[in-house]
């Protein structure tokens, strides 16, 4: 059983991430930290109160940052047109949800996690870096306690989502996603260049939620305004799985191509947010900011078809018989 | 017959795309502009004299910028690894050349030939492009009075080879970058994406001087250093001819596969002098500095094979039979 920490921000996406970790026989969810992002701490947190309930998933809850690392960032509006209003797709999740939270902030909650399971932690953060940045600043040892950071952001060799530059994830807290590459950890990341690839479309996720699973056919209907936005934004049949593609690695790492090298983050100017990565196996470069820091793994190929079978393989695992 | 102003910092790979504007019986070379880069512009200029006295070449040629266009950036050293002391492989170029110069500055010159020649001129940029921003500065109309920019520089989907986001010409003068592909005139944009998979072995070269054509046995004399940069420094045997790969270009478009989209240079941080392309196709992008920039064409494929025909057919047009 390998232990996780989910760090996310629901979000459509983030939902099927969640259930998939929760129904992953080889998972063991030890607890979910929210962060801001595709909607604001109140909502995120909220949505991983209703998630949690509607599918009894028992594993904690800690809310986390609300805006970024540094302050005088300029804060930016929720994606609505993605995810919704209320960031899972306007289904109509109530205001308020009686399901407990830890009392602890997120980034201590993951501190406290790692130091009691140390070198056995996976942290998969799909969200804004903020709460692990806040986690490393506040207890700089865990990176060395802490198994491996697998996260959803980025976009190495292609174009970003918020800018031809940067991806949403990064461009949300840059220096919180800098000051996460270059700890002293294992990052694995997940960034457009496969997320883009694994797409399911509209008709799989009408045949997952067929069988009658309660929570499959919540996550069909939370997902359909998504799914729209896919289809009137992009003329895509289907939706970008992002979070779940990066959860996929963790059972499933030979489905994907990952090149090594430091990673560094755009802070400021038109590329704010962009991940530029300096591979280990290419051209040396001369007192550049890469120099020293640590060498992370960068997707930059996968098996969508492959990753989609792990996805519903996973789901409908906990469905009724 | 094209009419085209070469604007140069010779440069080894510089040599080779002069000669074989000057052979190509397509084009018509009004004029060469030097730039610094490779080498100071004393260098450039120097070098630029001395391959025209060796060669025969009656274009003129006229000095150009000693600096970046924001004269508060920090002096760069000349790649003299890459291109020798001299900016010729360090083959011995004699410190004055008795060949005349222009008297105008490269800037005016590109002004004036364009003016006499509207809509004609070709201008093919292999170094800084500090030259054409200061055109553009002194006399925006000329944007509406050229045919095309050739540009050789950039790295669009692939690392730089100064610092892993920018590429050296680009890197040396951002700003003068940024002025030339946001100006309303086509721009077409040769890469590293492009231009290091254009390699040139050292058989070639040695097959292409073997003739008794002194022109072609220089080439190959001031190319040694820059073969031997390319074996020691990254394993390979030949050279990226960058400077030729463009010209090529002008006389076969086909070879190359383009996308079109606003291209801006990042100035400043650690990803200063990057390229970002912003491409028409792709996703659409809000209040984003890419918005209502010009289109301008990126080449992000290359047939290498058949452009290293085209320069070998061009270069050996004028051997002695």
């Amino acid at each position: 059983m390998q232990k996780v920490i989910f760090d996310t921000d629901p979000g459509v996406d983030d939902a099927m991430a969640l259930l998939f970790l929760h129904r992953h026989p080889d998972i063991d969810l030890l607890g979910v930290t929210t962060v801001f992002g595709n909607a604001s701490i109140e909502l995120t947190t909220r949505n991983a109160q209703f998630l949690h309930k509607e599918w009894g998933i028992d594993a904690p809850i800690a809310k986390g940052a609300g805006k970024t690392l540094d302050p005088s960032r300029v804060e930016q509006h929720s994606p609505t047109i993605v995810h919704g209003e209320d960031g899972l797709g306007n289904i109509g999740v109530p205001l308020e949800i009686d399901w407990p939270l830890d009392p602890r902030e997120a980034s201590q909650f993951i501190i406290d996690t790692i130091r009691a399971n140390p070198g056995e932690i996976t942290i998969v953060a799909v969200g804004r870096m903020t709460n692990l940045a806040l986690a490393l600043q506040a207890d700089p040892e865990i990176a060395g306690l802490t198994k491996q950071v697998v996260i959803m952001g980025g976009a190495f060799d292609v174009n970003g989502n918020v800018t031809p530059a940067a991806e949403a994830n990064i461009h949300g807290d840059p220096d919180a996603a800098d000051i996460v590459f270059t700890a002293p950890w294992n990052v694995i990341a997940f960034g457009l260049d496969v997320t883009m690839k694994t797409m399911m479309s509209s008709d799989d996720m009408a045949e997952l939620a067929k069988g009658g699973d309660k929570a499959l056919t919540l996550l069909s209907d939370l997902s359909q305004f998504y799914i729209d936005f896919y289809r009137q934004g992009a003329g895509l049949d289907g939706m970008a799985i992002h979070d779940s593609c990066a959860c996929v690695y963790l059972v499933a790492p030979d489905l994907f191509k990952l090149r090594s090298g430091p990673v560094r983050v755009v802070c400021g100017g038109i590329a704010d947010g962009e991940t530029i990565q300096a591979p280990d196996t290419g051209r040396r470069f001369v007192d550049s900011p890469w120099d020293g820091q640590p060498s992370q793994k960068v997707a930059v190929g996968v098996q969508p078809e492959k990753v989609l079978d792990v996805i519903r393989v996973a789901l409908t695992a906990g469905r009724p018989a």
